[in-house]
């Protein structure tokens, strides 16, 4: 069996000229990054402004097991798919960040036969996205230590400061620091920290903004932290809204690539989808729906934080209406949330499995709730046994959702021709998308019509500081936006030990943010950690070039 | 008068690839950054590794002022002169930081009508060598802390870890930290800090290192930290040598540019000129000598320092042999160094230019030591007088070194005919470059040859913390290498208000490092800030990107 890094480096990629041109998009609108890689132009958004949006697939998944599920790669193999049935596609997809490629993961570029390549390119630096969000935060970060620094005329209470730093990496001794020691000349000390670059506020805002001054106004919005009186300060009164959007004059232009057959996919954006809402940049799929007949995107974690931030925050904001949703499952993984431990999964086991299968009908009846046709995808597994993958097809076809076995994996693009078929059905169908909440209702109202509706609790519980947060920002008028909920991605509720489908729980909202400039608030039901750390044997260790310049240890 | 970035935006460029088509590079060789940028590939220095060299000019400047001497200005405007005499020459500079340009400096890539281009990209982003480095070397950090906090076999002294973190931004609340807060999850408290990204040993690998197996080596050498037994730590015991170098597969080739007049120019590598040698990648100097008959380089600070290590150093490992040495000078900064303050500069005052000729004069003396001709290039105001010209000329040549007004500045390439003419006929003397000290001699001997020889020093004085870190460093081996002086660049000796040439002075050495990887010792003869502040009105709150995408602000 090869590794998909060795896949990857088989593949016969086209110029990414080539590729834009299928698209109908002109050499002089394509910025390359070398022969495998390309921005493509502003000017690209100005002549199709006005052009028909193909249709939009969200791909999405149950809750993630230790089983693994297979998303990205149904996403990437879908795409695959859909162009064998002659179909005009481009993928979105976000880009993976350097933290768990070096740390545990390896790269992030869908598996097996269903990939985007340059992988090696993609996992590493890319078009420089991630650098120009780590240099702008850090830069904003400098900004307002310097400005205490020099008279702190704004007031800002050294203890309220919101902005900490970042880098695209998992180092956990940043997690924590002191900075500003050593005496007058070095600044004030005071207490901060580092999260992964993915984590910014700007990552978010990258990803929702529609184009530069958009982003632009965003930024100045950003609160970074609150006076001696509690007021909260924004970059624009520190000055520095134009210094840290001209970072981004390459980085908001979407990045085109293509997968191991060939499909163009766009490969942009890659925001948190705990604190953040998880999915690639809005200027990517908005690009990307002007140019193709059908786009399949991806949504980060399970269906209950990625698909519905998806809807309603990237679709509300982008002016987006999904045609289908894709809920991939495997059966070993729905077998998990049935209770069988991972060292059984090879067994067959229906009894587990209809208990899992609640899991994945709750995400079915999700969907339902916002108005859009689902298809399951399984992602077939060698020991799925023909009764096992009869009992999900039936449960599903039950609830009104169609289903397909993917092969994409093990076969490319040839594997998912049942699944493109199915979603292609999907995409006829009548469909009436609609928000779970009303992104202007009171903060409490938002969070718990999605703690009702999508996680299936019973109600919402707040600790007293969230309480209080809540009263603050809703005074300072940050509540008419919608609400990004940072939850463990493993169960429905908020006790990742609770699997399948919970009954009879609340959930905790423990603390609640501000990303005044992404335009979202977040709530946080438990301690979300935003700065993962290195394994005792990082993936690091594995990789090398040689003189050929060929690399290994990325897969 | 137009402003830097003014005049660069009126810039007429041609596409890259005309550039390198210009240089007999052919298409394939080429890996394009959008249009006007690009990387040199491998293949290029594969098909021309045993073509004979072009002639080496090195510009380099009398001791720094705050009149301002021009360098990178004269370099690309002495450039442009030469291709105008129908020379096939390239121009080899480094890439600016990202802090200076938001701190106090904005834009670095030469002045007025004598600048390289894509001026604002050139400043910003560039092709994200300065991210690899900053990627790298905190990847290393975080596997170091990792190792500790994993059970620290090699027995790492947490005290006694000489690898930072850095950032390309000027943050002096990042000077001096305690990291590894927070509890037993968060890693192992200990004191430690960021520099400037210029200031990693990366950075003097990446522009010493002849190719990318040759970099793989030296990082594996890199001593990050000593053992509680003493015994220095290096990257291949953490065995991360791989990881890190395959970071590095895109930024080792060289960038390719242009000047306002179309001339070529790679932009490569960026080393502190304190700590480290201070001069573009060896791999950009060697392509350019491959390409053009003449290549024209710059060293940092002045002559002192910038040259010294570029012969000493950059040139010994490299196996290069310049033809001739460019000294910039303007007669406001000679008078500067003869004793006339800023406000007084722009009167006549033949006595103090006089007495600050004798700056100029140790450098054309320093220049002939190393047995090359010395041009000497007046960087031309408006204020400057015919006697005084006409002083600093006749000095000069009485010391055997050629003299040329150049008015680059206001002018481009046409400003520049006479000094190009003058380097011309310097690179057909003879000469006999030989260094100042042999790389085997003991470490005190190479800092005594430098001192005595480069600085005019009667001697030098160890604190007893140098003294005993020589004799370690001797014992460990790592005493058969060139020496990196870090001293004050506005004075031939180690204080930094000495002006002119200070007579009967010795220097303090206070510390020394290992950079085993970049191959160096460094000799610390006082503080180096190795992470520079932002200033109270730092450059970022000038600069500015509107809709059509056009910056201001950077100059």
């Amino acid at each position: 069996m090869k590794s998909d890094v060795e896949i990857a480096q088989t593949a016969v990629m086209k110029p990414i000229l080539e590729v834009a041109r299928e698209l109908d998009i002109p050499e002089d609108e394509v910025e390359l990054y070398g022969k495998h890689k390309a921005k493509v132009s502003l000017a690209t958004w100005q002549r199709l402004k006005d052009k028909p949006d193909g249709k939009l697939v969200l791909v999405t998944a149950i809750n993630p097991t230790p089983a693994g599920e297979g998303k990205t790669t149904t996403t990437v193999g879908l795409g695959d798919a859909l162009r064998r049935l002659q179909k005009k596609v481009v993928i979105a997809l976000r880009e993976p960040s350097l933290g768990p490629c070096f740390g545990i993961k390896g790269g992030a570029a869908g598996g097996g036969y269903a990939q985007i390549v340059p992988m090696e390119d993609i996992n590493l630096h890319f078009t420089g996205d991630f650098h120009a969000i780590t240099t702008a935060h850090n830069l904003l970060a400098a900004v307002i230590d310097n400005h205490i620094h020099h008279g702190n005329e704004l007031g800002i209470d050294p203890r309220r400061i919101t902005w900490r730093r970042v880098l695209d990496l998992n180092d956990r001794a940043l997690r924590s620091v002191i900075c500003g020691l050593g005496g007058k000349v070095n600044g004030v000390p005071r207490e901060s920290g580092f999260d992964i670059t993915v984590a910014s506020e700007l990552m978010a805002i990258l990803c929702l903004a529609n184009d530069l001054m958009d982003m632009k106004q965003r930024i100045g919005r950003i609160v970074v932290a609150y006076t001696y009186e509690g007021k909260p300060v924004t970059v624009e009164e520190l000055q520095v809204t134009g210094a840290l959007t001209l970072l981004f004059k390459d980085a908001i232009k979407p990045n085109l690539v293509q997968t191991l057959e060939n499909t163009p996919a766009f490969v942009h954006g890659g925001p948190f989808a705990n604190i953040a809402h998880g999915c690639n940049s809005v200027t990517a799929t908005k690009y990307a729906l002007k140019l193709a007949d059908v786009v399949v995107t991806e949504a980060g974690f399970g269906a209950d934080l990625g698909a519905e931030k998806f809807l309603d925050i990237k679709c509300r904001f982008a002016g987006l209406k999904p045609a289908a949703v894709v809920i991939v499952a495997t059966v070993r993984a729905l077998k998990m949330h049935g209770g069988v431990p991972k060292t059984d999964l090879n067994r067959e086991n229906l009894a587990a499995l209809d208990l899992g299968m609640h899991n994945l009908m709750k995400h079915i009846e999700n969907t339902h709730k916002f108005g859009l046709p689902a298809v399951v995808a399984i992602n077939a597994f060698p020991n799925d046994t023909p009764a096992e993958l009869q009992h999900v097809k039936e449960k599903c076809l039950a609830m009104g959702a169609e289903v397909a076995i993917s092969e994409v994996w093990a076969k490319g693009g040839a594997g998912g021709t049942e699944l493109a078929e199915k979603v292609l059905a999907a995409c006829e169908q009548e469909s009436s998308f609609t928000y779970i909440y009303d992104e202007k209702a009171p903060i409490k109202e938002k969070i718990t019509a999605i703690a009702r509706e999508i996680y299936g609790a019973d109600g919402v519980n707040y600790t007293p500081g969230a309480e209080k947060t809540i009263r603050e920002l809703t005074e300072f008028g940050f509540d008419k936006t919608p609400v990004c909920m940072a939850k463990t991605q493993y169960s429905l509720s908020d006790d990742m030990t609770k699997l399948g489908r919970p009954q009879g729980f609340t959930i905790t909202v423990r603390e609640v943010r501000v990303a005044a400039g992404a335009g979202f608030l977040v709530a946080l039901t438990g301690e979300i950690m935003t700065m993962p750390g290195l394994p005792k044997k990082p993936a690091a260790v594995n990789m090398d070039i040689d003189e050929q310049g060929t690399i290994t240890g990325i897969f």
